[in-house]
C-alpha cells in the first residue's frame, strides 16, 4: 500500500484536548474521520490536562531544586501516556494506531533540557512504515532525544513545534493544531466585539502577533513553519469549524492594510532623565540592563535640553523592581538625573503586510488616536508593525477605534 | 577514577518502598549510606505505589480491550517517573545521580509485550560511565526495548529480573531486594510462631518455595541469578536488619535436613473413577486438560480395582470450575466412570538440598504426620521437596509439626 490519495495531515491536539479519557474519545472519533476520509493522519499529543502540573508537584514534594536532566526524564512521561491512550481510543474505534515516543521517532535536539532546539528528525521512515500499513500513528509531543541521547523537552509550545517538525519531515500538506481557541481574530474578541476571525494570515504576522502577546502559537513553531513553507491550520478542538491559516503571503493579503491589530497592557516604562549627551551612553546603559537579564522592549531618546537626553525604555511590569534597581545604578554611574517609572501604560500595535506597500498607514493610525483626544507617548515600528505607547486609561478605546479605522470587519469579508 | 574498592552492589527498590515522595526520600537516604561507605550504587526501581493501577484504570476508561504493545508504553511511564524523583531524591543529599530508562541502559527483550524476556543488556557501558564519574545509577526497573524498538514490559516481578539481570552484567558483587518482607523464613511466620529467618537459602531450594506460594521472589529472578551466580539479599527496606541470601549451595547447607516448609490451601483435588487402564489413557486425559489450559499440579494415578484406576490430581481452586468440565467430557470419552472433587485439600511441603545426601526424610515426615493422626492423600516428591496432600482442617498442625519434627529453629541458630 502507498500513502493515501487525499495527502498526509498533521494534526496536534493540545492538553485541554486530551484532558481525561472523555476527552481522549472524542479525539478519537475526529482523527478516524479524517483516516475513513482518506487521509493519512499523524499525531501529535500533548500531556492530559494537569499530569504536567502534577509531575512538577511530586518533583517538588522530593528536592527544591530538582536537575532539568531529570525534570525532563520525569514530564515527558506526560506525553508518553496520552500518546498511548489516544492511540488505544482510535484502535476501539477499529482503526489501526501505534505510539511513539519523540526518541523512537528520532527527534533530535540540543542537550539544553527543558527548552530543547529540535535538529533533526531521524526516524521519520518509522513513522511512514506504519503509515503505509494503514495506521494513524500518534506520537508524543513536547519531546525529544539529545544528541547525548538523554531525553529531553522542548519548552513552551513544544508540541506545536513537534507537529510542524514532523510535517516537515513527512512531507504533509498540512499541520493543524486544534486549541482552546478557534483561530486568529483582527483584536482580541473579548475587548473587539465585531472582531472577526482571519481565514488566512502571514507568517511574518503571526510572528509579529505572537510577540505581541497573542497566545495561540508559540513564535518558534510559527518561524519553523515560515522556513519550510509549511501551512499551519489553528482552529478549536471543540467544533468543526474552519480556524486561521497560518501560511506563506499571497498577493491577495498585500491589499489589505492592516491584518490585526493588538492590546498589551502588562508593561510599565522607565525613563533615566538628564543623561549626558556623550556618545556612547545609550549602549553603556543597555549593555548594564542586558548583563542583568532585564529584557527591553520599545526604546526612546528624548531630545532634552542642552548637553542632556532624557532616555525612555519598556519592560514587562513584573521586572519594573528589578530594572529600576539596575537603572538607578547605572544613573549614577554616568551622571545621569533621577529614574522615572509609568505603570500606566499600555501597547497598541497594528499589524499587517499591507504596510509594505501602502503610504500613509502610520499617519492614519495616529490620526484616529489623535481624533479620540489620545496622547501618543512612544512610538516603533518594524517593517510590517508600528506600535504605539499610550495612557491604559484608553487602551480599549484605542483598540476599537484602530479596528474601525482599518476596516478591519470589511476587509475580513472581501477575502 | 576507576570504580570504588568496596565494589558494586545492585539495590532494588520496590512500589511499596517507594509509594510516595517521604518514602522515596527515605530510600535517598539508604542509597547515599552505602554509596559514602564506598560502594558504587545502581538501584532499580518499581513504579511509585498506586501508579501502575492507576495507568491501567485511565486505559479501561478508553477502550475495553487494549492492544499489549500501547499498555506497554503506557505503563512503562511509571517506573520513568520514580527513577526521575529518586535520582532528583539523591541529589538533593549532595550525591550526583542519574536516572535511566530501560531502553537507555540497553535492556533488550523479546517482543512479547506485557511479559517479555531479557534477551540482552546491550549498553551497560552508559551505566559503568556514569559510576566511574561517581554517580548513582537509578535504572527504571520492569521495562525494556525490544529488538523491534518497542518498549516492553517485563510481567509479574519484572524490576526483580532487571536488578538481578543488571548486577550480572555489571559484574556486581551482588544484588539487594528491599521489600516489605524482611527475608525468607523457616515457613510463615503468621502460622508458626517461632519460625525463623534463614540467613542464607539455595538458589533451588528458594524455586521451590516459590513454586510453593512463597511470595518473596517469583522463581524466574531466582533462576537468572541461579544461572550467573548472582548472590540475592532479600530484605527489608524498612529496617536495617540483615535479610536472607539466596546463593549457591554451601557444604554447610547440606548438614541441614529441611530448610523450610511450606503450606498451600489453595488447591483443589480431582479424582476420574475407573478409567480403563489401558497405555496411553493418561495421556489422553493430560492432553485434554493442557489443550484447555488446566495448569496441573500433583497426579496420582491409584492402584484400582482390575482393569480400572482412579487417576487423581490437583489444580488451583480457582480453576476448579472449568476443570470439572473438561475432566467429565474426557470420562464420556475415554468411557470412564464418575468424576469426583475434593475442595477441602491443603498441601504441605518440606524443601531442603539436604534431602539429597541425608536418608530418611521422607519418612520422617510421613511419621511425623502419623504421630498427629494425620492422613496423607496424596505424595509427590522432587529432589530436594517431599510434598504431601492432606485434610485441610489439619494444615496448621502439619505446617507445626513438621517445623519441629525437623528442628527448624535449632537449624537455624547452627547456622
Amino acid at each position: 500500500m502507498g500513502l493515501s490519495k487525499r495527502g498526509l495531515v498533521v494534526q496536534k491536539f493540545g492538553g485541554s484536548s486530551v484532558a481525561n479519557p472523555e476527552r481522549i474519545k472524542k479525539v478519537a472519533e475526529r482523527v478516524v474521520k479524517y483516516r475513513k476520509r482518506g487521509h493519512d493522519v499523524v499525531v501529535v499529543v500533548s500531556a492530559l490536562g494537569d499530569t504536567t502540573d502534577e509531575l512538577i508537584d511530586l518533583a517538588s514534594k522530593v528536592t527544591d531544586d530538582p536537575s532539568e536532566r531529570e525534570m525532563d526524564m520525569l514530564i515527558s512521561t506526560g506525553e508518553q501516556i496520552s500518546c498511548a491512550l489516544l492511540a488505544m481510543a482510535i484502535q476501539k474505534l477499529g482503526v489501526p494506531s501505534i505510539s511513539f515516543t519523540g526518541a523512537q521517532v528520532g527527534i533530535i535536539t540540543d542537550t539544553t533540557h527543558t527548552k530543547a532546539r529540535i535538529i533533526d528528525i531521524s526516524a521519520s521512515d518509522r513513522i511512514k512504515e506504519q503509515l503505509k500499513e494503514g495506521k494513524v500513528v500518534v506520537v508524543a509531543g513536547f519531546q525529544g532525544i539529545s544528541i547525548k541521547k538523554e531525553i529531553t523537552t522542548l519548552g513552551r509550545g513544544g508540541s506545536d513545534l513537534t507537529a510542524v517538525a514532523l510535517a516537515k519531515a513527512l512531507g504533509a500538506g498540512i499541520c493543524e493544531i486544534y486549541t482552546d481557541v478557534d483561530g486568529v481574530y483582527t483584536a482580541d474578541p473579548r475587548i473587539v466585539k465585531d472582531a472577526r476571525k482571519l481565514p488566512k494570515i502571514s507568517y511574518d504576522e503571526m510572528l509579529e502577533l505572537a510577540s505581541l502577546g497573542a497566545k495561540v502559537m508559540q513564535a518558534r513553531s510559527v518561524e519553523y513553519g515560515k522556513r519550510y513553507d509549511i501551512p499551519i491550520h489553528v482552529r478549536s478542538s471543540f467544533s468543526d469549524a474552519e480556524g486561521t491559516v497560518i501560511c506563506k503571503e499571497a498577493k491577495s493579503m498585500e491589499k489589505i492594510d492592516v491584518s490585526g491589530v493588538a492590546l498589551q497592557k502588562d508593561e510599565a516604562k522607565i525613563t533615566i532623565c538628564d543623561v549626558p549627551d556623550k556618545p556612547g551612553i545609550a549602549a553603556t546603559i543597555f549593555r548594564e540592563l542586558g548583563a542583568n537579564n532585564v529584557v527591553i522592549d520599545m526604546i526612546v531618546q528624548n531630545v532634552g535640553r542642552t548637553g542632556t537626553t532624557d532616555v525612555s525604555f519598556t519592560v514587562v511590569s513584573e521586572e519594573l523592581a528589578k530594572t529600576i534597581k539596575v537603572a538607578k545604578r547605572v544613573a549614577r554611574e554616568i551622571g545621569a538625573g533621577e529614574v522615572i517609572k509609568d505603570e500606566s501604560i499600555a501597547k497598541i500595535s497594528i499589524v499587517g503586510i499591507g504596510m509594505r506597500s501602502h503610504a500613509g498607514i502610520a499617519a492614519r493610525m495616529f490620526n484616529a488616536l489623535a481624533a479620540r483626544k489620545i496622547n501618543i507617548g512612544m512610538i516603533s515600528t518594524s517593517e510590517i508593525k508600528i506600535s504605539c505607547v499610550i495612557n491604559k486609561k484608553y487602551a480599549e478605546t484605542a483598540l476599537k477605534a484602530l479596528h474601525d479605522e482599518f476596516g478591519l470587519k470589511k476587509a475580513n469579508k472581501e477575502k
